[in-house]
């Protein structure tokens, strides 16, 4: 019943199946409970900043 | 000022409506308190695993 | 597996009880799935505002 | 490495910009922190309640 | 910039520390990029319910 | 109704007090909507890992 919420880029759905299956193994380990639960949540780069900056933005300048 | 996130497939406006006034009833008789916020949040299936398997990869298994 | 999760102030395990009952009662209903997950969140007063206010501050000058 | 996370309506570029770059600088002044990540949630109306009534039935009865 | 949060029953600081430290590589290998955030969420048996059932009382029946 | 929480280490009532109050402001200026609901977290280093280790760990480090 643990569950784990992990919030990142968008990913392909093969990306999706390994993450889950790798996160659950590891919550499985530590909580010795089964029925983990994954939500993968993905954010566009205009909706997520870091220091004050969306992450939109940081990779234009990258770019430039 | 309570907060309700319910987390779920996608769901027709419909049955949100009902869901938001159902749960709203629930957490007003329970807290005693009006002005309960819902948040309904539709997952799609291959961003949701349980026990380590995608929601759309079981569903697929399923259908065969 | 959809997931409630529910904000709101520190309760009684009685008034958990029926909370967690009834909320699983309208998401089973609604969505037509069982195994519902709910978590309660209990947040102190002085960790909650509205309209830029906290829930403690308020309190104490209604009691004024 | 305070996290805010804001649910709200759609906006556009400029203003998610303003937002987290504001939010950011709250956040440093108070926490003393810098590397502060901000995400930003866009919910539809459909999605979203207060009092039991969704966002979008109480748009289209002011409109009325 | 991933973040990643596990809700689960309270535990020891050395299942903490290596929970986080598992996550954390699965993320890194999935998405590619350093600077992951976990954040570990402790719940009391008395805050989550499955299937409309507190764990707390799931608990005392199975040790009657 | 727009709700901003934020997650950050634990800090004293009136940093909470000033924190509410400024974050507020920015989602009331950006939105245009009173009614901001804001949430507080209290995390304990031991429950936050960046780059896959736990604060509390990063802290006794750096103090030896």
């Amino acid at each position: 019943m643990p569950i784990i919420t992990i919030e990142g880029p968008p990913i392909g759905v093969e990306k999706k199946r390994e993450l889950a299956r790798r996160l659950t193994k590891v919550a499985e380990d530590i909580y010795g409970i089964k029925h983990i639960i994954v939500l993968i949540r993905e954010n566009k780069p205009e909706n997520v900043a870091s220091s004050g900056e969306l992450i939109c933005d940081k990779k234009s300048k990258r770019s430039e």
